[in-house]
């Protein structure tokens, strides 16, 4: 067992970085088509496979044309160009035109050789099947897309750890990635302790209460990426917690341990997750508030290799975390630590979070000390009378111990910096989105 | 065939409402698990099945009072009580006590009858197995959470229609809703028209583009709760398309055209839809911008029933939207109308999308008569040197016909009124995000 010493976020932060390495960017990978690939983390960069458009098209309706045929002409001065062909939508274009020429082409057609823009048919005047009047001067590159305009091939389109999002479904799609290259996502077990939780189908007798925490982490989990493996509810006695443990440990990337609130469970938690192996427990409490009571583990799988398997060599890291009993504890410190360790670790990502900017409704004191992360709702308003935008407001939420019907109104939270004197009543605030 | 007139958003909306009825509530449903259930939409009033808590309990670690008795001490004029039990967790707690009594009891416990406050173990000193002294007056109430402080048997606590997010899950755990009525996703196809389209898989020849904008669509339309049937590349000729349209209807909720470029694809496809039965199309273009030719059309299936079958009843009525072939107007068009109308009709939700209130970096003109729908790419930044919270700048994107990069990054849409003169640069804007 380690000092009962409490790391601040940066600290617990530095020691996954020793354990976890710089970055996770060589975590298991597998293919997905791209129609099931949208919230999905890419495992490589994404390069562009050719020009888009591939080839020079038009974006309207009309003719293409040289120009300079047209320079200086004007509604009561057209000029008359000889129609020598139309291009046809999905068709290489194998006409070639001169000046004084015109080739009729729809929106997306191919530009043909010896054009370098096109005139929208609004100011072209069929005179007979071989002739158009053009009524209005046209700049070279109007009405049309050059080749490589969008993108050129070769280019970087998406980085590796980048999070896919509903709107870059049409970008992959351009550049024909019918299939991707997907971090894993991480299998999470979940084991409830406490003598008073039950199963949340059953009705609870007089001192029992239903299983509220496993359901909302793994609701958390799912939705951060993760895919849960089991949720167990667990005596909290320390040898059935043990068994149970390891077998998780065994079935699962990281287990998370949903304490029952009562003030022996967290030396229990310690002790059983320090037993299950090395390097065993690296944080007994957190810096932050809430959420201090958060234990962290590693138990690395070994295996034995080498030319007579008399080399013992780490197979995997498990990531095993106690979360605090209190449900907005936990969501909080699951936000904090599991989730930025399996985007860090799994998902080789850095992109921020969503943010919102918010005026805060009353002061929030800094937390003497610990990283403060206050829990809001907010609510869409108008800040006066007459105004025609409305703003964002942050009302903190101060729940008593385990009150559900507030830990349901959390939209985010404000993190206040461990010697900051808080935020101001009124002031805004900059507020990070979870569960959404 | 209608008359070609040109409806406004609302006039659609009212079409759609006299067609479709008053409200979504009596579509289809299902039973889902929990765990399944986050972002579905209720198809029940969900109300409490007892009071939260269901019995009164301690938020601290400590002993449970009469708080009369400790009224007026302090640390050096201790109150000492007798301890005449323990209360154990997840137990029905049998003590009872009386004044100048006290029980020891955890967080989460069951308050002994006789009880109307708890100390926390911080203000307590155990003199020995029987006798404690009490150093801090406590108020009746403090340290406890009575039943039904939460929420009471009976309440009201999710409305049919409502949109089940992640933060939901622990408060629906707690009143043991391991399953849940939900409603059915509809089942949306997408054919997808235009002779220069080809499968994403396949590398395109001179003039050929791949299939964008059903992968876009089929994405924004999943994103929105659908589910896709299937996607279907089909020949821009009228018996073709027919046959595949037919098809299409009779295995879908909703189809969805996705137009080619070309001019003459819209009359195609209003005649298409039209010929498919009553109906038809009720939509020939709508006063938007982008998004003017979106084509709708309502399909009833009908079928014979009453004694003698020989009476004919709608047994399903389909919904059919050709949608403009510019992605960023197909992309808006499938919010404003496809998005509205499944929200609407199938899920009963009136909830408001998320919105941002951002400051646009350029003046976006009204559209002369037409709502206005500025697709905008959000970035997160300071305003001004010294300042401590970012603001978001909302860009308008100016797409070239059919430019990809640009649709990816629209991160949402200013809406402009038809009748209103535009949004002035440096001004603030609410943004309605899309594909989150």
């Amino acid at each position: 067992m380690k000092l009962l010493k409490v790391d601040t976020v940066n600290e617990v932060k530095e020691k996954l970085k020793n354990y976890f390495g710089e970055k996770g960017s060589e975590a298991p990978a597998e293919n997905v088509p791209l129609r099931s690939a949208v919230s999905r983390y890419l495992a490589e960069n994404i390069y562009s496979d050719m020009d888009i458009p591939h080839f020079t098209r038009s974006v309207v309706d009309g003719y293409a044309v040289n120009a300079k045929d047209t320079f200086g002409i004007g509604d009561s001065s057209p000029v008359f160009l000889d129609i020598v062909g139309s291009v046809e939508m999905g068709k290489s274009c194998n006409i070639s035109m001169k000046q004084g020429e015109a080739v009729y082409i729809p929106t997306g057609g191919m530009l043909p050789e010896g054009a370098d823009a096109v005139v929208m048919i609004e100011y072209v005047e069929a005179l007979d099947d071989r002739t158009i009047a053009v009524y209005k001067s046209t700049a070279p590159n109007s009405g049309i897309m050059n080749q490589g305009d969008d993108f050129k091939k070769g280019q970087l389109l998406f980085c590796k750890g980048h999070r896919l999002t509903v709107k870059d479904v049409g970008m992959l799609a351009a550049i024909g990635k019918d299939y991707l290259n997907v971090f894993q996502k991480p299998r999470v077990s979940i084991l409830s302790t406490g003598d008073e939780i039950i199963d949340i189908a059953k009705i609870p007798d007089q001192g029992e209460v239903r299983d509220i925490n496993s359901y909302t982490i793994a609701a958390f989990a799912e939705h951060t990426g993760a895919i849960i493996e089991h949720i167990e509810k667990v005596p909290d006695i320390s040898l059935p917690l043990r068994k149970a443990l390891k077998k998780a440990i065994a079935e699962s990337d990281i287990v998370l341990l949903s304490g029952g609130s009562s003030a022996g469970n967290k030396d229990i938690t310690a002790e059983v997750i320090d037993s299950m192996g090395q390097p065993g427990v690296i944080t007994h409490g957190i810096a932050m508030k809430p959420g201090k009571p958060t234990i962290i583990g590693i138990i690395d799988e070994v295996s034995k290799t080498g030319q007579n398997r008399g080399t013992d060599e780490v197979a995997a890291q498990k990531l095993v975390v106690g979360l605090p009993g209190h449900p907005m504890a936990a969501i909080v410190a699951y936000d904090i630590i599991v989730n930025y360790f399996i985007r860090q670790y799994w998902f080789a990502n850095n992109e921020e979070p969503l943010q919102l900017t918010a005026r805060i409704t009353e002061n929030v004191p800094g937390g003497e000390g610990r990283e403060t992360y206050q829990l809001v709702s907010l609510k869409r308003t108008f800040s006066k009378a007459g105004e025609t935008v409305q703003e964002w407001i942050a009302e903190p939420i101060h729940a008593k111990s385990g009150s559900i019907s507030q830990l349901m109104t959390a939209d985010g939270y404000v993190k206040i910096a461990s010697l900051s004197e808080g935020i101001r009543e009124g002031s805004m605030a900059e507020v990070t989105l979870i569960g959404r």
